[in-house]
């Protein structure tokens, strides 16, 4: 029975995998993939390439993958479950791990560059910011999540926020946030295609920001630190 | 002027250093370092190495290490600023690339492992958490921090939390948490000495529950899904 890794990606450059990463991409015989893994970091693995990609929300697939996990720890020795950014961070990781487990099959986290810190951003800051929360804003399922536990957190990063932003800034300024308070998409970030758009919450729930899926969405006077001349707020970009 | 890499070290383990990261140790004239960057990463830079470490909570040492990143900048073709996890998280990366900015030197954001994701947990799960956050249990010069804004997300890590454990685990119960959450402690977190204690809230705050710090402190249901005999607490431990 072999061993699955399940590793992180990172969030696009490939520069930012880990060195465990890049060596278990280039041993690995096979390598089950997701949507949002950069191709570029899939080039690097020269193995079977699977892709079992879902689309954002999607679940009904997710026992499916359990068996082909299965089924290719059975037959290799060993294989790389590949996940975009971190594999434990609202990338199902723990119930594929938790499956596997529970057939007996080894599992090993191999944790990446987490796409919550993919705008190079600071997510907290002196006096502005002494802690951070993270949610999606598709549930498995589809569902809408349930905001109210995150709505007083000084920095809020949203991911899978983007078709929802309207609904989701709404939410937030029923729930007390400031409607002038700074927030910053990040399209793409760390890919040569990165995008970045600053707006103010109400602006958003006044569905008059334009933005592409992919992207990050950071929202908090943290956004603001880097919004002048000298430090600009694309001066920290990864880039790409 | 040199440019300076803000650059993270991750949780420990030397392979989970970003390739970026593993090029710019190769390569750099010197490394200004932090406290809690391990020692097996250190060992991998040949250059110059300076330690600007600080304690916990201490801030008069700040603008120091600000004046020698200028300095350093001033004197090398590059510099790295090297911090344990990310440089973003916790890190006082963003004061840093701020200052270094201001002051005209090219700054560029070398995002590490956050040591957020050093236990290898899920910090989401289908059903029990659809987000996360992180707090600090010092605020920079000291403080205590306000746990308001946190006390009701699914999953709470808190960094910097072992000296006040029992202050932190009171306050949350106060603030409606429920008294029997199970919480984890990881010590030391993908090194050869990791070692993990579960405990339930109302246990941390009587005072019971015996840890050293560094560690990571991990409160919420996720801490339950890998508590069975075939799945167990330190399954996903990542090793080190």
């Amino acid at each position: 029975m072999g061993r699955v890794y399940l590793v992180g990606a990172g969030p696009g450059d490939p520069e930012l995998l880990t060195l465990k990463a890049y060596r278990l991409l280039k041993e690995a015989p096979v390598v089950l993939y997701d949507r949002l893994v950069d191709e570029r970091v899939l080039a690097l693995a020269p193995g079977e390439k699977v892709y079992v990609g879902k689309e954002e929300g999607e679940s009904a697939k997710q026992e499916g993958i359990h068996r082909l996990l299965l089924r290719y720890a059975q037959a290799h020795p060993f294989v790389v479950r590949l996940k975009g950014g971190d594999p434990m961070v609202f990338g199902r990781g723990g119930e594929e791990g938790l499956f596997l487990l529970r057939h007996g099959v080894p599992v090993e986290v191999v944790p990446g560059v987490t796409s919550l810190l993919a705008s190079g951003l600071p997510l907290t800051h002196r006096g502005l910011a002494h802690g951070f929360a993270a949610v999606s804003g598709v549930l498995e399922g589809g569902g809408y999540p349930d905001l109210r536990p995150f709505a007083q957190v000084p920095t809020l990063v949203v991911l899978m926020g983007v078709k929802r932003r309207v609904w989701i800034a709404k939410e937030l300024l029923r729930l007390g946030r400031d409607p002038r308070e700074p927030t910053l998409f990040v399209e793409r970030a760390s890919t040569p295609k990165e995008r970045r758009v600053l707006a103010a919450l109400e602006e958003v729930a006044g569905g008059k920001v334009a933005v592409e899926a992919p992207a990050l969405w950071i929202l908090g006077e943290v956004v603001r630190v880097f919004a002048e001349k000298e430090a600009p707020v694309d001066a920290l970009a990864l880039g790409g």
